[in-house]
């Protein structure tokens, strides 16, 4: 409450103060040839107030000084007089933020485009179809813009803000991403919502995680309080209330500087089949714990990470691992065949680990129990032991191979005493313990 | 920053002026029945607060103006010497708001509980059952409200506010559906969960697809800049950061006029299992754009609309109209019955276009690209190639009927580009490119 | 409006008259044990803030107040030459606040971890395993937190802030698990948010069944109007216009107290597999509808009871109960074993009850209409007329005991009106009904 009070008298002083200084004037005019763009495009009042209330408009950053072309660049267009381009790439953005644009260029999230072109892409575009890439992949993932003769951009290929985009002039990104056009402000690029664009849904469902962990319920109720429109933005120092998935990915900590090459604070691999550490995953999760070390203390961080730990590498080895090379066990004994997607296993193995495993993990390691456990090893075990497995018995008695079968149990099920209750059922006492309880409770009998 | 400023400066001015000046009285004073209703009904002192609040209130409009019923009115009842009815109904709004009325009366939101007299009712009347579609159907569609003989309501048919509502005096749709009682606030009614309340969930997820989209991460960074309490709310004149539904669909812009005859800018019909557009698209389309060009240039607006023609186009022809015609070949030839929902065909293909389809589209039309892809288009192939097609092998062969198995392939897979993946197989080339990526990116095998 | 204009001369009245106060300086100063704690704790400065922002701060309740412990405590540990414990249990906060502790002790909320030793213990266990369970379950539900031998807490049970913790001297429950350390805010804890932590998800969505709901949707509105950061929060006379879950569930009425033991207001048990009253069920429908009435008059509230009674009877009787019974007969007959989760049926009845029958009831009975029909009773149904009894025949044709089937069909199926048509199709009027509507709609066909 103090700082409410503290917030009030600053703000009155502060009203009073500047209440006849001239206001509506950015401190550097714009050019005059964004004097000129602005002449037809008032018609966009959108952009251009946008614009306005951005820190570009008070440093004299205009249309003209971000969308300026040069004649040789492939999407460069005649307009009106001017040499311009529609897309503003991170190569244009790097001219005044240069760091920036080199961080995000060596980052994970410059490289999304590429996974069109793996498993991934070859679902979209076979099993689905170009105009689904282009509205749905494309969308996070970038597209490759192609442009016309006239420097016009191919529709099949924008528009687009993918964070992979590969641009006209061959840079990888797009700044307008996450720092929406036309206020480019770090105030919404700091919020969970804009990471949300892409990081949702159920092969990874962050944003869904964070709203349910600590962290966003934190978030939203103390929002106001996080000082997230200010340039200088160090938690533990300028904010104390709740981290946005910015405060541990990107930004910076009384240790470590801003960064945007996302992934850099990351130790597992999460997203794979199966988790492995990450490059220098050692650097890495010791800048993370820098981050969680601004409001939790050390018992409790290493507590999470053993928690965190102990659970990949359960999920890994009870599931992913046996999922995997029973599928490949399959293929080599030509009970299925070696293509993706043709066989129902394939859907199943492929739905365990894109879909299911990764938000298990996703929620165990953003401390959102329900994705951890329901949407998470729930959906894992359910299909591990109610789909793939049966699916696997009765592909190989369809292939007239049912030893293949009995080999897949003797290896990865029986004497394991974690799939033990798969063949020999549950033990009686916890059964009798469970129905004593529900009669208890509930004053029903359970079935 | 400086409109803060601005509005920082003038808030103080308007304060000092304002804090001597009579603030608790409203402009009219509430009539003498009304203050009579009040007497007793400050009992409930929500609704009477909220109706403090309200335009109404300053405008001396007051419990007894709206509720007021004649003696012949199927709900009118005696309630302490005066005759007055629980429901008002848009035809009483319109005493006051007639264009408003009049517009939602001629829109497809007041003929919503029709949709319970068709394939969506006998879905509920008859699967689920009554109870069921009182407090899940008909809380969206609207009820038939039967009034008793004492113009009390039949609790079977309300408390409803069904946006197609039926009420006792024959007129269609409830005010209050979005204007929520007893604020009826514009500022409500324009956030995206009011809309949310019903357009969400597996077969309409429009507020989801919303919140994923740009518009709605600038929403939840902006939605204090965006001035949704004023009376006069034009995009491009009042506002500028980001729409809201209401936006798009009804608001204002610099050339059109507010509606409340939702769907006068909707050119394609997303709902029905095959889109087609709507009759006169040409001009919604073109207001539709309109809307657009308040943030949007030309080149973005086209390109939009070119990919989601395209992706329409697509939905349609690969995968909607081939399950509608397969399912009708296995009827007309005997292989299922003509019923709804006795087979298990009949369920795929619903939720194939009733659900997936819809997800698919509407993520595309609002630029949600999970919805459009992994909820949308991943779905409905997933469910065409590995639910619907084997279902309709098996119950050819079932039926004794395996030719007619054989004439669906011929028909509508075999010689099509588009599903050539389903009996050729994946290209090799594109399997080992994936395969050389994973093992780079991830350091492991895939499978 | 007019209660804007009043807030904001109040507060300009008040910064005036404040702002040469000494603002910065708490009531009660820190103890000189908690002065150091704070030497070297400085070092992590979003607890440190967190607690200057709290009433604790103000009160001179600061770090060793709250942790200190006995030597003889399972959890103390020499600390710097303090003896204090990690963990807070609620007996220590009763030490100030023995009411809001005894009543959170006598609560279902204290019970939460006694799950754990259930059939979703068993599942949790056995099929999932304990790492899951930590992440996971546990959460949620709340460990029993070992001290190893220094004092320290065994990472296998802690960090964990579950609401049915049990923790090292024997108390149960965590109040940082709604009043999030170390703000312990009210006005937090009052969010549906917080609740939202654990009540969300397949199995119990709360948190999004109240999104969707006329509640939910005004909080998203009016949220600042709310008052929620004041000590005195009566509905009715602190606030008007939403509810949050604390203000049905905990918070007080013109005619209730506040209780932190949550489910005093619960008539129905909706969680269980059948549907049964709550002991004293009438006092406590007696309390919630007094909730109501700050808001809603008596046939508003009666209405939607009689709904809401009507559906639940429903449920239990079309698919609840028969489910139950049919199962138990297959066990009974030697058709299925008695084991859960061993059979696919169990998995089927598991769901039917546990995720789909819960998510209809908690709809219907949160107003969310969504969640009563689409993720509930259409998915019950669902499940039962194309899952459940399919595999009902089967598991019988398979045992070779198909005159099992027959029973189930005789006992549960025929001559029930409500489940008429699975045997005997469709109304034909009513298909023609809908097939006039579709072609006039939506000018297609349908099938």
């Amino acid at each position: 409450m103090k700082r409410c009070w503290i917030a009030a008298v600053t703000c009155l002083m502060t009203v009073v103060m500047m209440s006849f200084a001239s206001v509506a004037i950015a401190k550097v005019k714009p050019s005059v040839e964004t004097a000129k763009c602005l002449d037809c495009h008032e018609a966009m009042p959108g952009i251009v107030s946008q614009w306005e209330d951005s820190a570009h408009w008070d440093a004299g950053v205009g249309c003209y000084e971000c969308h300026k072309a040069e004649k040789t660049d492939a999407d460069a267009m005649d307009h009106y007089g001017f040499t311009v381009s529609i897309i503003v790439s991170p190569r244009d953005c790097g001219a005044c933020h240069p760091k920036e644009t080199a961080e995000q260029e060596a980052s994970h999230h410059a490289k999304a485009g590429d996974i069109l072109n793996t498993k991934d892409g070859i679902l979209g575009q076979t099993i689905g179809g170009e105009p689904a890439v282009a509205v749905g992949c494309r969308q996070c993932h970038g597209s490759i813009v192609k442009a016309n003769a006239d420097g016009s951009l191919d529709t099949n290929t924008w528009p687009n803000t993918g964070i992979g985009r590969v641009n006209p002039d061959g840079s990888k990104g797009t700044c307008s991403a996450c720092h929406t056009r036309h206020r480019f402000s770090k105030e919404q690029a700091r919020q969970p919502q804009t990471c949300g664009k892409c990081h949702l849904g159920p092969d990874h469902p962050q944003k869904e995680v964070y709203e349910e962990s600590k962290h966003g319920i934190l978030y939203a109720a103390f929002k106001d309080d996080l000082n997230m429109d200010q340039p200088k933005w160090v938690a533990g120092e300028d904010y104390f209330d709740a981290p946005t998935c910015s405060t541990c990915h990107m930004s910076a900590t009384r240790n470590q500087e801003v960064t945007h090459d996302v992934g850099t604070r990351l130790s597992w691999n999460l997203r794979a089949p199966i988790s492995k550490r990450t490059a220098n995953s050692e650097q890495k999760l010791a800048d993370m714990k820098d981050v969680c070390s601004a409001c939790h203390g050390e018992p409790f961080v290493e507590g999470f990470y053993t928690q965190l730990d102990e659970f990949v590498v359960f999920y890994n080895n009870k599931f992913a691992i046996p999922a995997k090379e029973i599928r490949q066990l399959l293929m080599d004994e030509g009970v299925i065949s070696k293509s993706d997607f043709d066989e129902k296993i394939d859907w199943l193995y492929w739905e365990l680990w894109h879909h299911e495993g990764r938000r298990a993990r996703h929620g165990a390691s953003m401390s959102g129990p329900d994705y951890a456990w329901w949407h998470g090893i729930y959906d894992v075990a359910k299909n591990f032991y109610t789909e793939m497995l049966p699916e696997a018995k009765e592909a190989c008695e369809r292939a007239g191979k049912p030893e293949v079968y009995e080999r897949i149990v003797a290896t990865y099920i029986d004497g394991r005493k974690e799939h033990e209750w798969y063949t020999k059922g549950f033990d009686k006492g916890r059964i009798e313990e469970m129905k004593k309880y529900y009669l208890e409770r509930y004053n029903q009998k359970v079935n």
